[in-house]
């Protein structure tokens, strides 16, 4: 099942149409995308029942963020190996480095980002989980009956800003306007083969940047659910930004940096592509 | 003008009594919280008519978090230079570390807290910043215009978590369950002599163990909205914790760490304070 928001309307996507969640649910669901989480076994139960009949035609530009006003985003630092080596930092143990994406930086899959003047922007594709049920000190085996579905996101990250000071802290540097792009849409767990192990990769004018398979992520989506509800609850509709495999430009030799013109698409296997050009 | 939340309820508290806004309002405006920053002009236009004849007692204990659900909240580091230095940083120029408290983190002013079990928790009484007006690209010398007021806060920090790992992040560690606790209401900045030059501490079992003013911030109030309002816009109900003076347990000798018993009283000049005890 693959639920989003089109032009900020809360959507169940059935074959190549959108399905209009209050209008096909007679009132019982609301137009906001968020609300689909806060009652997500009732709402996952009826979008089941959605047909494709129902549904109009829609452009993939129509399409908002799945998850627009999220509690709290958790965004995930150097959990993959190569990564972090590329990055210049250790492996961590115990629990990765977590910061936020501000809530004002979260886009749809489809959008032009402008580039901060003075800034070195670099691109991050990551696989993001969207909780659907409360998690708190959830075991890494049960940690798949609390999350709604999965979605892409682009951690776009200006690294001056990032890395600056005496103390560098992440989260403000990774949430310009337009840095957390997410979509296509929300896609249930159960669609897919395996959802610890999807192939992700991005491309900049159509060549290849990343490429890995979220198997190789050293906190697996479980264990970090796991780590997280440890230290607080995950609230139904929030995100978790799972981290970046190797290929930004950082780890570059010479390093690169996205510039005006530059098409980034980032993918993950069995969800869909975002599509972010840079001014 | 003192706004608050009352047992989940928006109030205005007039002299010693807290006036419903719904019921007071008739329903002009509703019981939420945080929605009188949705509309903060309004409100506050409102709010000034309130009389204490409307009000009723109350007992603190039941005061809520005067802005309970935040979009954003900004955690600034290493903001006054003698807890820089008992911290082991440089003072930053530019802008100082950025960091967040997670949403479930926030509280009211009279609480208890459990202690992370093998943690060290600390304490850092904080002047907060509510937003009350869009902020996007505003200068210092006008950023009063955008506050809709200020509250006490206490940036609750375990260590252990908040240090660890190969690029520390401290946003985790700032955010267990009840570690922000705020209130005990917003202050308007009309009601301040001088709103950048307030008096702030905290005390453990009666002991002082910070004392400082907020003119000694290296970053202002001002300064902070221009900073971070260049990088994404402010959002009405948004908090900005300002930072934490000098004499926390980390920057002791022996280091000191809150303990099960302990009575931590936060307070900022003209607001209030906060008191928490730990368990």
């Amino acid at each position: 099942m693959r639920v989003g928001n089109l032009a900020g309307r809360s959507v169940v996507i059935v074959g190549e149409r959108a399905v209009d969640v209050e209008t096909a649910s007679g009132g019982r669901f609301g137009p906001d995308p968020q609300a689909a989480y806060q009652d997500w076994d009732a709402f996952r139960a009826w979008a089941a029942t959605a047909s494709e009949a129902a549904g109009a035609a829609f452009d993939q530009a129509d399409l908002g963020a799945p998850v627009p006003e999220p509690r709290q985003v958790f965004a995930i630092g150097l959990n993959y190996r190569d990564h972090a080596a590329e990055s210049g930092f250790d492996v961590p143990d115990g629990l990765p480095p977590v910061f936020t994406k501000f809530a004002t930086s979260i886009t749809g899959p489809v959008t032009e980002v402008a580039l901060p003047p003075g800034g070195n922007t670099d691109w991050e594709v990551e696989l993001v989980a969207v909780i659907g049920r409360r998690a708190r000190n959830v075991a890494a085996a049960d940690a798949w009956d609390h999350i709604a579905g999965l979605t892409v996101g682009q951690d776009i990250s200006e690294r001056v800003s990032q890395l600056a000071g005496p103390a560098p802290q992440f989260s403000l540097g990774k949430s310009f306007p337009g840095f957390a792009p997410t979509g296509p849409w929300v896609v249930t767990p159960d669609e897919f083969a395996d959802p610890d192990d999807l192939a992700l990769g991005s491309a900049i004018n159509g060549e290849d940047v990343q490429k890995a398979r979220t198997r190789e992520l050293i906190f697996s989506i479980p264990l970090l659910i796991e780590r997280l509800s440890a230290v607080l609850p995950l609230l139904p509709g929030d995100l978790v930004f799972t981290g970046t495999p190797a290929g930004v430009g950082l780890g570059r030799s010479p390093q690169r940096w996205l510039a005006p013109g530059d098409e980034l698409v980032s993918y993950v296997e069995g969800i869909g592509e975002l599509r972010q050009r840079f001014v």
